[in-house]
């Protein structure tokens, strides 16, 4: 089953195979493999060159680690993250460093090191499944995150799997054809909702 | 000038290859490069599959376009992507477009869809400059961004140059070398602040 994207323009190959899987294989991580994703994170651009981003991860094969990080998610992502090899927690600090001022762009820039860090995984073979569905104040508690620090995003890391083995419900939501708007209703021109003209030329 | 980032683990040379210039060419961007750009942010995963990401995009060929567009900038970055060809904003829907809940990944997911932006333009040769200094009050005026929109980033889009034509100040900044936290600052295992072991094997 092929979950490229139907571009409608030519698009990068690392970026029209990416995609957010359920089913992940029974496979481990390799640590080298998982350096290099966080490496990936790590030189992404933020504002003010703050690299307001954090992580916490932990592999299955620490159990004891693994249960308590899938503990943090919402049950509905537990359910099928319990299979991944990896799980990691997305953070941001909420302030800069050099003087104590809100970061407006911090949740935005770890969603840029996100995103690298999945084209990395993209490379390698391995795919990454970002969440929203956490439970940031059990996180907070577990862990002894500052105050100055927010919980945003679980990821799950590993290599897809057919998905075959998944419950019925998420089965059809990974074997259906992949959607997004059309390119026309997300750029815009000379004003909100008025197209940009993408398909001209000079 | 190499600005290739000197990374403590392999990592995809688009990845490594990506930086954010000041100095920009005097070359323009093709429309299909352009139209390239956003269908890979276009393709980025997002909560839901919510898409909030939208774009405002202006062309220096079209001169009062890219004018209007320029001054919605703060001055300091007025200042230099005045010469870059292409300059785009980037904004996010708030809610749910199903329910019209609030959306707690909209500007998360503005920074996935705008690396794969810039990592398609990397791998098209092109550099993208992100910035978070833009007048949010100035863009809603003067494009008529509805309440459930945010304007929240600038966009700078064009082939990187040598910065020996910058003024002295944005010279310095571009010919220091590339720096980053280390990474056990940013990857946690057992607790906030406790390195992760990923030198470690199995």
């Amino acid at each position: 089953m092929s979950k490229t994207a139907r571009s409608d323009h030519p698009i990068h190959t690392l970026l029209a195979d990416r995609y957010s899987p359920y089913a992940f294989a029974d496979r481990d991580v390799r640590r080298e493999d998982l350096a290099s994703l966080f490496e990936a994170a790590r030189w992404a651009a933020s504002s003010y060159n703050e690299q307001p981003w954090r992580f916490i991860v932990a592999d299955r094969r620490e159990a004891e680690a693994f249960a308590t990080l899938l503990s943090c998610l919402v049950e509905g992502n537990q359910a099928w993250a319990q299979r991944v090899p990896v799980l990691a927690l997305g953070l941001v600090r909420t302030a800069f460093d050099r003087n104590g001022k809100p970061n407006r762009a911090a949740e935005h820039d770890l969603g840029l090191a996100t995103a690298q860090l999945t084209l990395e995984a993209t490379a390698r073979g391995l795919s990454v499944h970002p969440m929203i569905g956490i439970q940031p104040e059990r996180i907070r508690e577990l862990y002894g995150v500052p105050d100055d620090a927010t919980p945003l995003t679980g990821l799950a890391i590993g290599y897809a799997a057919e998905p075959s083995a998944l419950p019925d419900g998420l089965r059809a939501r990974e074997e259906a054809p992949r959607r997004r708007r059309p390119l026309h209703e997300l750029v815009f021109g000379s004003r909100w909702g008025i197209r940009a003209d993408l398909d001209g030329s000079y």
